[in-house]
């Protein structure tokens, strides 16, 4: 299947309606590989079945938009918000996190016709100026779940002896044939950060505030598989002096010695078992991992603050980065759309952060101490969903989302 | 679904031609309710999925019939057996148990294609005189995983909060108006015990031994909800004396308070959430339930020798029981097609027990320190399976199985 | 120290009081060798500190005899009883048994002092007739904390690097000559089982009662050092299809590749590291070995049925064995003095058993499913606790005791 | 005992040799009330016997001054090192951390010949030039380990049901009539940032670099006992809105109600079990519920810039807060010496961090993710040990310190 096309369809259509109508249609064409059985499993906790993915992002409209704003409507069945709300403690009980693989029931069918249902029921909503922004919420909202529906099934598929494909991804993007590393170079000072104006933004990516940086660089391109084979032939992964505390105890306890997804030569790709490409992105790395590569390297990861800067003038907003190939003529390449990338900044609200009130505040406002700052964006994001103040997290020892790393250094 | 149909089935036909067919059919027939997705999930480490089992009882006759006794057979996929062996260290790696849930691929129809292939292929051994026993254990080995099948996808079902049916089964049997218990008495002496003769039984259940039994009495019928609804408002589960001190600390570590299943005044069935019937007998306690509450009425459980003489001139064989309705002359009743019935002995080889070579030899010889001896039959034990001379085995602490007990005391 | 000594000092003493005073002594004499800080400390949770054996046996005094019998007896501490209760449900509430190496204070001398108060209140009891049952179990209770004191012990400075010594016991027996292992051949028949008579006993070895044997024969030595090691070349810990599959899971869980407290060429011993002497009986073994063991000889594990009769004109209270040395006439040889031994029967009560009223049958009717029969007494047992009908019980991973094997066959 | 004095008494002394002797005396004197088996327990793997943390800070001394700089210097006992090392993987195989408690030898009289032996050693180093900073590190690293002595017995005793006393400490600091809250404000602006001269500071207190304020104010003392009793009557510890999501995750898992150390109207303090003083300081919290209690009164927790920017001018090396009760002038009190504060800053190296090399390098630039700034110094920091640049860090969940919080604001 053309993933990259799906991903892609919301973010080129215009009004909110049509947008609407495209994110929807795009996240049922993910799921056109897979069976219900596909859709049903749950490869671990920190993962959903793209079964639920699909029924969650549907309970958010049926829910928010639906249920509060439309007269008259009628939940498709009264029994499935328990099963679909995620983690919103004011939207009532819900079903454990960690036995969503247990729901072969609703099945598939069920779900796309309850997809149909809200989809049908929105059209009353969805030209309503004063829910326009929580429209936007929603949309994405469910582009970062088609994310995950990805990362996912991914998981789940490396998982079976078989190694089943799904369909193709460039996945952590493809040798451009970057070539050597080069640094962009920053004279530092006083950096305006986060989001401001009124496009969409997650409540996390503001308030717009100032920082302070010094003199600073970035590599111009992302680490390569090539060289994180240098690093595991020099003994990184059995060297305690380049690793955090606990990345070390993760290490051992895990005998960690590779990224996610490899064996001899090959990686698990959405496509299958294939062939590692040397000079394409390494990918489904934990921060533990960038943190000791960089170490390593005699260098650092940037902090979340250097990124922005550094990406500002490449914002994919305005379509340099995207399509791939078209070399950023600030310098800094890969972005967006190859991996996220991680940095050393704790994931931490930025000053003056309120959470907004109500169910909805609580997606917006949702910290977890001992998370770390991604930026970028990879080759499973929506298109719509890059911009340089986006800030993704995870917890430093998860890596199966495709996540990468740039290097940094001080001037 | 007519399951007591199908479970009945294989029991009837005379051949063993006959009867080979007659089982593979029925366990087709036992997944008729199920989606793909029903029969791809695994609910806990102990079950497997519906798929699972009919694929792993038919690598069974692929592997020790078709493999090793067909000219020019091959193998229906060579990636399979690893999927699907389930412990036999002699047949080489195999997927980890508690990974069985991850299969979604093979599907069910790819599984029923395999099925269809290996049947075929059987065709031309059925009637080979030398492989009758090997052809006979193979049927034994499925009518056991057309038990669990049924037990792991209740669990399964259980879990969701949407409590599915599945079809109807007289679980844990009726209330047949048997009324007070009455006690059937035995003088003791010296009792012959276990399997001898031509027909077909596992090799736990010889050689056949002498053993020596003091005067018991045994309860003509199994304990009812009735009598265990006494037992909870009695505090029986808040009463550290009355368990085994393992049992105590599993009543205290699960917070239990109940035979699984329960809920205010129903319990969950394969037909989904129904009231409980107060004359019927208990099902899906433990052993160490079943301990307390012998010990709380001041009784206790029998052994596995007092059960089997009880039961030698009951035996189902002879279609006295399994019908049910019919009082048996002896007196004893319910002793086959209610529920298993815990005892008090330990799962042990009996003397001069000496496992059979070979990997065929591992299923029979497989034993485990820990487990307790259950005797008779449940509502889900496919008719052809159950004799006196039968010895299931569980850990104390599990009771997904349709398991109740039946009392004892010494005279 | 002499430790066997102190051991055998009660079994010599004529009277009640004598044998009170003689145990007491010893206990005290037992901790002579250790520091406060020694007595302290517990290195898993199934030992306790040598602190807490010594004050745990006197609150038995101090509950069920002074409390109970003495007018105007005083406790020594009120809270004390919190501390020193073990598992008693009937005598309250009571400090974790995993917490108990906490117990810092009270210190080792304020614990000598309460034995002291205790001892000297109980000579008011000593020869009161109606009591002289009840004085004579708390000398049993305390006998076997004293084996635990030294088993508990030799744990504790084992896990310490520098693997400091205690003090001399000929542990697990020594090599006495005994040469090939030769055959004690038994007809089988029925024999008598369990205790009867106005001697001490606990309850768990009777009510006696008769039992069936088929004709056996059993070893008539111990299995030694030189022949595990034999096991061990052989691959015995690598080779599935000897252990029970509980067994195997425990092997592989724990990388289990020789008996406990082994090292190269060396075991540790209560006496510090020492080299093995291949001719001794091989000792700190679990059930799962000691049955995996048997299966590799082609034998097996006799029945605490087996061994109780073969043992019988041996017993211990004759004086015959225990002194070591002399050859046992009826030609069973290592029954009693030179470690536990394993049998394959499951720990359950015998036919017709009730546990006492009240809190001291607590302690005598405490089951748990799963455990094994051992039979014998070890190097650390004293002396007056050893007797042909005595059953001893552990899991079967378990193998801090003094634990080793004597083999089996059919007849 | 006065423990006061004993942590003051180096941080008077002037020259670095009186600083040392003064040091070394004071933790001898900190176990005066300790016996062998109170110093040898380990009541959780995060807490050392006090016992090793003599021999701990010994070792320091021996190994990176005696070893690698005096001449002929011979170890102490050779096979001590692998006891006492903490982490240092340039030094070597260690103990297990969670093993401590095993350590019944050596003992504690041992281990004071141990320092003594080292002490009288150093006397030959201590005017040595070219070797004070490495003394200095030694000071300073024993300085931290006397805080966690004490706070690892106050644990240790804790769990004792006796509750017994160790000496007395005004905990957390004492009321001193503070009244109202009080904010002091600060404009915002440029600020420079962490340690820069020649006085002691650990690597993490560096480089010295500069960041942008916004306007905040913070609040002149600390969070009481009263004020914690508010949260907790509001229901604070049951609302999940006021949690960090793992925070809310670990309040559930752990049943979490009040502080550590709290039951009914008292507190376990070093001097046994007290009624809580309402205006003393709470301490004893996590970060979890540092951060809850800000969000519950509507406020945040300070970054650690604030705290230090506001701190600068009341550093304790002017003695101006360390003797309590003097209000400091510019208004911000309780700075030091009552008890760490907890900030909402991640523990991250500062930016140009690199790093020492070598093994004393692994001690200084040791970083851990998921770790809290603290700052302060609490009632258990030896004098010297406190400075406005100070970066204390445990993880979120940990108490067993003595942890407050100082509230904070936007402007």
């Amino acid at each position: 299947m053309d993933l990259a096309h799906s991903l892609s369809a919301a973010g080129r259509s215009r009004s909110l309606s049509e947008r609407f109508r495209a994110l929807r249609s795009a996240s049922v064409s993910l799921v056109s590989p897979l069976s219900d059985a596909d859709a049903t499993i749950q490869s671990m906790p920190d993962a959903s079945p793209a079964k639920w993915h699909l029924a969650h992002t549907t309970w958010f409209f049926e829910t928010f938009l639906l249920r509060d704003h439309l007269n008259g409507y009628g939940l498709f069945d009264e029994r499935w918000p328990y099963l679909f709300n995620s983690y919103y403690e004011a939207e009532g009980e819900r079903h454990a996190r960690a036995a969503r693989g247990m729901l072969s029931r609703p099945s598939l069918d069920e779900v796309l016709d309850y997809r149909a249902h809200v989809d049908a029921a929105m059209e009353g909503l969805l030209e309503r100026d004063e829910l326009a922004d929580l429209i936007a919420l929603g949309i994405a909202h469910e582009e970062q779940h088609q994310e995950l529906l990805l990362t996912d099934i991914k998981h789940a598929l490396w998982r079976n002896p078989l190694g089943p494909a799904y369909g193709v991804l460039p996945e952590g993007g493809v040798d451009r044939g970057l070539g050597d590393q080069g640094w962009i170079e920053h004279p530092g000072g006083i950096a305006r950060i986060g989001h401001k104006g009124p496009a969409f933004a997650f409540d996390n990516e503001g308030p717009s505030h100032r920082v302070l940086l010094e003199p600073f660089a970035l590599s111009r391109r992302l680490v390569t598989n090539r060289e994180w084979d240098a690093f595991i032939a020099d003994g990184g992964y059995r060297t305690a002096g380049l690793w955090l505390s606990d990345g070390w105890a993760w290490v051992q306890e895990n005998a960690i010695a590779a990224p996610l997804y490899w064996r001899e030569g090959e990686a698990f790709t959405l496509g299958g078992w294939r062939d590692r490409d040397p000079d394409a992105p390494v990918t489904h790395i934990s921060h533990y991992e960038a943190d000791a590569f960089a170490t390593w390297a005699g260098l650092r990861l940037p902090t979340e603050f250097e990124w922005e800067v550094a990406a500002r003038d490449s914002d994919p907003s305005a379509g340099v980065q995207w399509d791939g190939g078209a070399v950023n003529p600030s310098g800094t390449d890969q972005l967006f759309g190859d991996c996220w990338q991680w940095t050393r900044s704790a994931y931490l609200p930025y000053p003056r952060f309120r959470p907004a009130e109500g169910a909805v505040g609580e997606y917006n406002g949702k910290f977890m101490s001992g998370q770390c700052v991604l930026k970028g964006a990879s080759c499973a994001t929506p298109r719509g969903h890059s911009r340089a103040t986006y800030r993704n997290f995870f917890q430093p020892y998860q890596r199966w989302q495709f996540t990468g790393l740039r290097l940094a250094r001080d001037l």
